[in-house]
C-alpha cells in the first residue's frame, strides 16, 4: 500500500503550521535550486508529481506556464491547493504517483519536489517520466541525499556534551530499500538509493543526466535559519536535472 | 608543485610491499569496476593517466589494444614499469598529469586509475582529456569517494570500545579543496571535490555521462580480506564512465 503520511490527523497538523512558519528548509534550500534548474516556464507544459498545496504550480502560471496537471496522493493537501490556489490552468489529481495513467498527454517538464524517496519503485516512476516527456523534454527532481537516508538507526549528527555537533554518522549507504524513521508521526517510510542507481537509473532509461545539484542555502535563509549552515557539511537534498533524449 | 609522493623512498617502499602482497583494494573493488566499464581493448589506442607501474596497460595489450600511452609523475614507477611490463606497443612517460601535452595524438579510450583525487585542477584535467579523446572515446576514471575525502580531520571509522565499527564520520561535505592524510608517510595530499562537481565538470566540457559506479568488493576478495565487507556501509571509491559527444 503506498503511504500517505499527509492524511494523517497529526501530521497533517504539524506539517501544515511548520510549512505555514515560512522557514523550512525547502523554502532557502530545495525550491531555490529545483526552480534555478528550470529552462524557462513560458508556455510550457508540466507535470507536478507531488504537487502538494500547488505553490509550485502557481508559480509556474505566474511564470507563463500554459498549463500544469498537479498530483498528490493526499486529500488533504489536495483540497488545499484547490482552496488557495485554484487556476483554470491548473488541473489538480489526487492519487498515487504511482498509480497515475496519463494517455495522450505529454509534457515539456515533469518536476517532483521531494516526493520521489517515498517511491519505492524508482525504475517504473522514470520509465513513465520518459513516457510522458515530449522529446527534449526535462525532468528534474529533489530528494533526500543519499548521504542522509542511508543509515538505518535514524540518520543524526553525531554531539558532544555540550551539544555541538561532531560529525555526520553515515552507515549501510549500499543497502538500499526502506528506511522508517519518527517524523511527527511513527513509521514514516523512505526509501533509501545510492547516487550510482539515482543517476543510472535516468541514463538507462532514456534521459539524458544535465546536471546534479547538492543545494546550499541561500543568503536570507542563513541569516533567517542560521542553523542552515550545517547544509555545508552535509547536505540534505540532491536535485537531478535530466532530459529526454532528443 | 605537483606532489610525487611514489619518488619518496619511505613511501615507495612500503606502497610496493602492499602491492606485491596482491591482497589490495585495488585487485578486489577497483580494478574489477573500471575494468568492466570498458566496452572493448581491441585495436584500441588508449591513455592511461597515472599508469603506474604498468599492470593496466600490459592488460590492455593482453586484450587486443592496438597501442597504449602511460603516463605517470614517479621515476620509480616508470622505470618498473619498462622493466616489468614492456611491450612494443606500449609508450611509458615520465610527466606530472597536468604537464602532459599531447599533439595530434586521440585516443579511442582514456582511463585514470585512482589519480584524479591527486589533481588540483580537474577541470583543465577533464578539458585536455575532451581534447585528446577521438568522437565517441570513452573517458573512464576512478577517485576517492566524497564520502571518504570530504572530512579535514582524516576521514574514519567511529569505534566503540570494543573496537567494533560505529558509523563513518563524514563533515565538510562542500568544502572542496586540499586534504592532506597520513598514509605511511605524512602530508599526502588528495583534493576533495562533490560528486555534483565531479559529474557537471565532465558534462560541462562536452562528455556525456554514461554510468557511475560504487564498486564492492568482487566475492573472491571478501573472501581473502573480510573486511572489505566494511565497502557496504560506505563506499571506498566512485568510478565514472563518460563519452565524448557524438
Amino acid at each position: 500500500m503506498k503511504q500517505n503520511i499527509y492524511d494523517h490527523p497529526v501530521f497533517f497538523k504539524e506539517y501544515t503550521s511548520l510549512r505555514k512558519s515560512s522557514v523550512t528548509y525547502n523554502d532557502f534550500i530545495e525550491q531555490p535550486a529545483i526552480k534555478s534548474e528550470i529552462s524557462t516556464l513560458r508556455d510550457k507544459s508540466i507535470l507536478d508529481l507531488g504537487c502538494g498545496t500547488g505553490e509550485f504550480a502557481m508559480y509556474c502560471m505566474e511564470n507563463g506556464a500554459a498549463k500544469v496537471v498537479g498530483v498528490d496522493i493526499s486529500e488533504n493537501m489536495i483540497e488545499q491547493a484547490k482552496r488557495e490556489n485554484h487556476h483554470e490552468n491548473i488541473e489538480y489529481i489526487c492519487m498515487p504517483i504511482e498509480d497515475l495513467a496519463l494517455e495522450n498527454q505529454k509534457f515539456d517538464i515533469i518536476i517532483s519536489s521531494l516526493a520521489v524517496h517515498y517511491i519505492e519503485d524508482y525504475t517504473s516512476l522514470v520509465v513513465k517520466v520518459n513516457d510522458w516527456l515530449k522529446h527534449n523534454g526535462e525532468f528534474i527532481f529533489s530528494t533526500e541525499h543519499p548521504i542522509v537516508t542511508a543509515r538505518k538507526e535514524g540518520n543524526n549528527w553525531v554531539k558532544d556534551e555540550d551539544d555541538h555537533k561532531l560529525h555526520w554518522a553515515l552507515d549501510h549507504y549500499q543497502e538500499e530499500g526502506k528506511r522508517e524513521q519518527h517524523w511527527y508521526i511513527d513509521g514514516v517510510v523512505k526509501y533509501h538509493r545510492t547516487i550510482s542507481t539515482l543517476v543510472n537509473t535516468l541514463i538507462e532509461n532514456g534521459l539524458v543526466l544535465e546536471k546534479i545539484t547538492e543545494p546550499q542555502s541561500i543568503p536570507d535563509g542563513l541569516e533567517r535559519m542560521p542553523k542552515l549552515v550545517n547544509e555545508k557539511r552535509r547536505p540534505s537534498f540532491i536535485v537531478m536535472k535530466s532530459r529526454k533524449n532528443k
